[in-house]
């Protein structure tokens, strides 16, 4: 893999450290960890894929709880690329879900396909726009959306067996379709001058057979009944550390839930 | 911007509700804000562009500390598209350093030859391979790495006005080349059976005409005669919120120095 990525780079002195730093790339900590905790990615970035500070937050707040993380992406072709620079869709280019989502999983990435319920205590889904592009056709669909095979089935294998599940932002989209019932927040119910541009969604929940509860962007909402942590993230218009705190509590909750 | 993003979603009840959080990703906090700092970027992934979670870390710490963040990146083509999840050069492709860098900056983000010292308090370059295949050759050139032109000016500038800069992981070797005599940190000089894959780094700053200090994950660095602050960051192989805590205490420093 190093002379891979280095593809190029003339040999030398330095190249010599760099293949040590691609190597330490991969080394895992052997020590023994906490909950086991399968992240959910959906590409790279807010407007096709993964909103990348949420799941960087989640990565961090995960790991100082002491979670022995494992990153999931579906291998799929995304349904856009957008160039983020100008907002606008990147005609004939296509990318793929896995590949997309392994710059924040720094290449350390398993196929949707193979995440099983047995091998997790709990499991996240990030937010972005890739949540309703390539893990749903939410973007497109609203009410009426389909959702990922494996997405479905692992949001249903992981609330059969009791085990928490954590959402932010646009994602608990994926929780009130496919566990109907289920209590989730996407922020408030009104926009309040912008502060709250995505407030309509709440009624979308509603509308896929989901219980909206009204929820600030630092706080999180617990379904204890369904085991489903929610917080309203990048719904919200504020500042990024807010958005932090918020994914943290949310992360501690699922932590707690899993009883590790 | 919103209709382009989402070409191709059907017009109906939801798709205004998520105009409405389209539009919302572009409206800007109206209140004042502490020192101005310039975050520059080279891509989104550690193996061809700028390491995704120092960059979000950074980017929380500003926040917290109340800073008015704008952020740059260079107009110009990646050396390499690596595909992060076989960890291999994607022949063909191509990618710009700008386009991609708007995808950790959520579109909000300017070409790098518009940064003027003038217009900020500080500035910061977080770390990814990208900064050593992007803002300089360092990943194939080494000692004799060239920098680019925009990146040479920003740091020269940013130092002769007084203003500090922050630097984590493999960018410390930019103020090295650049400002002879700087004392930086990279982590540690001997590997310890894995715990710093990166300590030839250390060589490297030395031998680019930088000082090394030995610094933990999470310290920073403190050049104050240069205002340059260092953290190790990735060059530690170390559980996430370590480096995101020395990648806190490299803000914090940075802010402190801009004396606002």
């Amino acid at each position: 893999m190093s002379a891979a990525i280095l593809a190029g780079v003339r040999p030398g002195l330095l190249s010599r450290a760099l293949l040590h730093q691609l190597r330490g790339l991969h080394v895992s900590a052997p020590r023994p960890r906490g909950a086991r905790v399968a992240v959910v990615l959906s590409g790279c970035g807010v407007y096709d894929g993964t909103e990348i500070h949420e799941a960087s937050a989640i990565l961090v707040h995960l790991s100082r709880g002491g979670a022995d993380v494992q990153i999931y992406a579906p291998d799929v072709s995304q349904m856009h690329v957008i160039d983020h620079s100008k907002g606008q869709p990147t005609e004939g280019d296509s990318r793929n879900v896995l590949a997309e989502s392994a710059r924040i999983a720094r290449g350390k990435i398993t196929d949707l396909a193979k995440l099983a319920a047995n091998d997790h205590d709990a499991v996240i889904f990030p937010g972005g726009f890739g949540a309703a592009k390539n893990l749903s056709t939410f973007a497109v669909d609203g009410k009426d959306c389909k959702v990922n095979g494996d997405v479905e089935r692992v949001l249903k294998d992981f609330h059969k067996a009791g085990k928490p599940i954590g959402l932010c932002c646009i994602s608990p989209v994926l929780a009130a379709k496919v566990l109907p019932g289920t209590e989730v927040t996407v922020g408030h119910e009104e926009e309040q001058g912008g502060k709250w541009p995505y407030a309509g969604t709440a009624g979308a929940i509603k509308a896929l057979g989901g219980k909206h509860h009204v929820k600030e962007v630092t706080e999180a909402h617990v379904d204890t009944k369904h085991k489903v942590v929610t917080t309203p993230a990048f719904m919200c218009e504020t500042d990024l550390h807010h958005i932090f705190d918020g994914i943290g509590a949310m992360v501690k909750n699922v932590l707690k839930l899993t009883g590790k």
